[in-house]
């Protein structure tokens, strides 16, 4: 298969901004080349070619998408008041909160244009998707922050999964759909779209695990920001509901992280929310089973569900 | 002439948000009720009628530049930590700064939906205006923000005009197009462009103005704030041209705007500013005079010009 993931850092790298306000697109740029998984657009290019889509038509969509999920970094930053990502330091600590704002709103229109570019006929179509999806990532975000300040035992399950859908998957979903729309192949569009919210709902759940359970060197941040900052993921959702009188216990403690990671464990939680991250993985693994996708493409995608269960960073 | 700003006021008051997140549209709503002076839709309304377009066919577009003018105002209230607009507390002071940055994205991606509304086959040069217009104003936004932190005499007067032209000059250049975009008429398109510039800047250059010389009452909000944030305004620039020893010593009081005042109004910058935006509300009348446009909706355009020149709010 091409090494799509050259073709994205290559084209991100090439891209080039209006020269006439460096102080607005420097952070731009300094954001994009920070790196990632660059999940969002291989996933457009791969989800093209299996359609039958020339993935380098896909370019600029691809690239959009990576784009605006980039722009709701650097505005998290700000909201999170956070110095650090991807080992550097993030916009908002370099440059302070007006030009992380600033060049997050022009990060934000560029990524639209993106989305524009070449599309042609399809431009309503594809721009309306985009928007779209930007509504419920910006709804996600405004559930996430309202479950912080929530009491314990107020968030169900199904709220926390609601609110994971639009702030992860659905920009997950987003570059899963553009090659079969614009193959106007509706079976292959159906297919994908269960294929990637079983995914972004994995890839977030698993992130969640690794929060608790991960290993800070390998997952590039420090353990338990989680049960810190009580963040009402599955994990606590169900230790609260199962046993609150040891979960008050521990949150009483000046550090919780050690005792409520030992009710997790104790609760058998660990386990039982792997057992769901592999549950989701294995249902966007059979959402394809009888997708009309090229294999060497199905291949790729089925290999990247499988490997999201057991990722360590 | 219609009563287009009733049509805006109701179109404004009817406009509808997902009802699934409440805490991230609700503040939409509200900066939207907030009022103002509705000048960008109106333009975008009579300019299209001036062309001979159904203004009623232009409406979503009307409401979308709107819309963008309201996102670049809660973004801006974050931005200044200010706590009160149009006589109401800000985004930023009722809800926080997270709400505040949240609410503001959604606003900007519900204008660029907004702009794309029925729009057919101008989908993508409607939004290709919106969007680089989008630009010129966080550039503009950003060399203002630039400007302030600049020792004075290093910025120029021509630095300055270049920076009130996005800021805020595009905005009013956007709406202008709208109509003439959709006629497909270049000439009218050309006088209007020159129009709206013309317009921009004497409207940048009044407010300026009025902050030192108004009337804090009619005005509606405080007078001297430019100058004790030391901005570098068209009277500051000359000011400290013509006479940096007075200056100086003004600015080593507690609090210079009285001492400032008085040197713009010995150097007779008070009438020498107001004469330049006079002659660009001429200007802005002139690039109508022999454009291709209904007499009806020209006569009101002229009439705006010309009260611009002398407007207390």
């Amino acid at each position: 298969m091409t090494d799509y993931a050259s073709v994205i850092e290559s084209s991100l790298k090439a891209m080039g901004f209006p020269e006439e306000c460096p102080r607005l697109y420097e952070p731009v740029a300094y954001t994009l080349a920070g790196g990632g998984k660059r999940l969002r657009p291989l996933l457009a290019l791969v989800c093209a070619a299996a359609c039958g889509v020339a993935p380098e038509k896909m370019l600029p969509q691809a690239l959009a998408i990576e784009m605006f999920h980039n722009f709701t970094l650097i505005h998290d930053d700000v909201m999170d008041r956070s110095d650090t990502r991807r080992g550097r330091p993030t916009v908002f600590a370099r440059d302070g909160a007006v030009r992380a704002i600033l060049s997050g709103d022009a990060l934000l229109t560029l990524a639209t244009m993106k989305m524009a570019e070449n599309a042609g006929d399809l431009t309503a179509r594809l721009l309306d998707m985009f928007n779209r999806t930007a509504l419920a990532v910006y709804e996600g975000q405004q559930l996430d922050t309202d479950f912080e300040s929530a009491a314990p035992g107020t968030v169900s399950e199904q709220d926390y999964i609601d609110m994971i859908l639009r702030k992860t998957a659905a920009l997950i979903v987003l570059p899963c759909l553009v090659g079969p729309t614009v193959a106007g192949n509706d079976t292959a569009r159906a297919a994908l779209r269960e294929y990637a919210i079983h995914l972004g709902l994995a890839f977030q759940l698993r992130d969640d695990w690794l929060d608790t359970f991960g290993d800070a060197a390998t997952f590039g941040k420090p353990i338990g920001g989680d049960i810190r900052n009580r963040k009402h993921t599955l994990l606590f959702i169900r230790a609260w509901e199962k046993a609150p009188e040891a979960m008050k216990t521990a949150y009483d403690l000046a550090d919780p992280v050690a005792a409520v990671t030992a009710i997790y464990r104790e609760l058998g939680l660990d386990t039982a929310v792997q057992d769901l991250i592999d549950s989701e993985c294995d249902k966007a693994c059979h959402a394809l089973n009888s997708a009309p996708l090229d294999s060497e493409h199905k291949e790729w995608l089925l290999g990247l569900a499988r490997s999201l269960s057991t990722r360590t960073k």
